[in-house]
């Protein structure tokens, strides 16, 4: 398979969607920088696509000045460009210091980032100077899930390894054997094949390192594969905390009563859930206290036919161990979207030479509907912010 | 990724499965042929692995001979041993015609084949001797339709470019953009994202082309994730068969009550599916009767956002067709387990070369606990048949 030139691909992607929503695109505003001194300067440090532009060319009152090019912004533009600015749209990874807010002078009212993430704004120097901010939460839930579920089949199913077989032109030599690229399964097996086999038993135990709205959306999806026991486990603060152990409990009625099929969920410790467990999610969030979670100890502790899925933040597994597991075959796979120290993940780094584990380049919430959504919310809430309305999704 | 080469690929899954399931592993019978006339001679054409051959190994009647290698079994081997043979194993697309039979005389009771198929053996023949035969169907339904979803996922998700992205080293130099790799999102969207853009709709199709055992598996999976209606097509001469009009009305009945969440459930034409679909599921069986079921006509209909997922037979779908119409973005992407031909698909072949179609080497039934239950399968089969007795699955 011929990979496509990078920039090509984010192209024919934004076009499509200008098919796909029908809107015309509308052009982008190099030109339109030079209007009256009225309006309001609005810097846009990513074109959000032809289908959420708009929202601001409709607005007379507003200045739109944006990046033009299809790849990160350059700060040299970006500062260039702030002075006089009265909101700054942003993509997860642009800076907006102390430098960018002093170079924006008092006009700056608002910034707004199309991320969930937001360690790139400076929040106490924007509350300093009662500037609002507003971000894209809540809306890729359903993107990561879906995610999480695909990697966890492929993990299970070798789906790096016999998809670089048949690129590698190695099928026609390829030849059946009854055991020949099996892995665990995800479903449950059937009460008839569990009936032929004393060792082959219809349950599955799946295990969530972090359980928020991602992992429980995860597993909604994973009820129908015939998982029939859950284990969580969560920041070790809550396990002193009585509010959070009672928000446990119903969230664990609550759960048993929509997933009826269920048998079990307890909230264990991490050892307990590496034992227990024949799928792993990593679905926690990142920052120092969960580096690492994942480490050597915990994957001697899993079972030799299960599956790592980590759909969260790279930094929450430990890539060296993870790698000596996979090759000592502690565990059976692995499935990853991302990778501590990313992008700096080249062909030479140790889970991607490793052919149980499968390596995505973070594209968990990339689904062309999720982000429409968050790049809409991103114009809304500056919009919002710069005529004194109610943001859709603040940061306070 | 570097490669496994083959052959240790299948060991390592047999050597796997020992470990797995902690059997002691049987020796292979090359010298166990040597024995007293009074045994009844099973000629196993595949080593169906250390947890299946000590079936046949505990009963002290059975002379075993077993191909001594991990590939498929010879021709010659087959028909030097067959003679005065009481029971044959076989696995698919190793013929059992009417030479095996007149070789193996009349001691011949018994054809046992690990597999859903049995095309390869002459059932006619075998019935004008009174010669039973076994198979295995029923065991790979959870395996296949998981396979299924895994495929629908990548194929949105562009598993098979950003997995290459990956391998290839392209990552560091990859910068993330809004519509980065982004594709249609199997999920139907939430409420809230839906809330956002007028053009992003809470609901998905789900279009079948075959509706057994392997496509309703395949709904189960997709319902958590959003699927709100159904149309599937089957067999034409259904339309005029009263009795099969009213089995799909209890199944249509049926299907609704287990699934709350649907909203519309129909049988459908094939043009209409196509219209109709997000994402399109082949799971018919193979023959001339569904020859190119999926076609350039059906591909033109089809929505440009939409994905096609094939894991049943290579022949239902048209390969130059699909790589047209992907070329030409009739349709979103694809996820392929068959294709028409195969083995012979080597990395020149149409649908290998389009980035948009992930292509996996017939793994449909791949998983340790499917595997192990077809091979069990064929072994009991094969007992039953040698003592007379009622055989799991025989194909009568």
């Amino acid at each position: 398979m011929p990979s496509s030139a990078i920039p090509d691909h984010d192209i024919r992607s934004i076009q499509r969607l200008t098919t796909l929503h029908g809107h015309i695109s509308a052009q982008t505003s190099a030109e339109q920088s030079n209007m009256s001194n009225q309006t309001l300067k609005i810097v846009v440090c990513r074109d959000l696509g032809p289908d959420v532009m708009p929202l601001f060319y409709e607005r007379p009152e507003l200045d739109i000045v944006t990046w033009p090019h299809d790849r990160p912004c350059e700060r040299a533009w970006m500062l260039e460009n702030v002075p006089g600015a009265t909101g700054i749209v942003v993509v997860f990874g642009e800076p907006v210091n102390q430098e960018v807010i002093d170079l924006a002078g008092p006009s700056l009212k608002v910034v707004s980032t199309m991320s969930v993430g937001y360690d790139h704004i400076d929040l106490a120097a924007l509350k300093a100077r009662g500037i609002r901010a507003g971000y894209t939460p809540d809306v890729l839930t359903d993107a990561v899930a879906d995610l999480a579920i695909m990697l966890a089949l492929m993990a299970g199913r070798n789906g790096s390894e016999t998809i670089d077989l048949v690129q590698t032109g190695q099928w026609p030599q390829y030849s059946w054997s009854p055991y020949g690229f099996c892995g665990p399964q995800l479903s449950a097996p059937s009460a008839f094949l569990s009936s032929l086999t004393p060792n082959v038993q219809s349950q599955r135990t799946a295990g969530f390192i972090g359980f928020g709205r991602i992992g429980q959306a995860t597993l909604a999806r994973l009820v129908p594969f015939g998982i029939t026991d859950v284990v969580y486990y969560t920041n070790p603060a809550n396990d002193s905390d009585p509010k959070a152990i009672e928000r446990f409990a119903k969230l664990e009625e609550e759960l048993c009563k929509r997933h009826p099929s269920l048998k079990s969920i307890f909230r264990v410790s991490k050892a307990e859930l590496a034992k227990q467990s024949d799928v792993v999610f990593v679905l926690a969030p990142g920052g120092p206290a969960t580096r690492h979670v994942v480490d050597e100890e915990f994957l001697k502790e899993m079972r030799r036919t299960a599956v790592l899925v980590n759909a969260s933040r790279g930094t929450l597994v430990d890539s060296d161990a993870l790698a000596k597991a996979l090759k000592e075959k502690w565990l059976w796979a692995a499935g990853v979207d991302v990778v501590e120290g990313e992008p700096k993940v080249g062909s030479d780094h140790v889970l991607v030479k490793e052919p149980r584990c499968t390596v995505l380049p973070h594209i968990g919430s990339a689904t062309l509907e999720t982000r429409l959504g968050m790049a809409t919310l991103a114009a809304k809430n500056l919009i919002a912010g710069v005529f004194n309305e109610q943001m859709p999704m603040e940061l306070k």
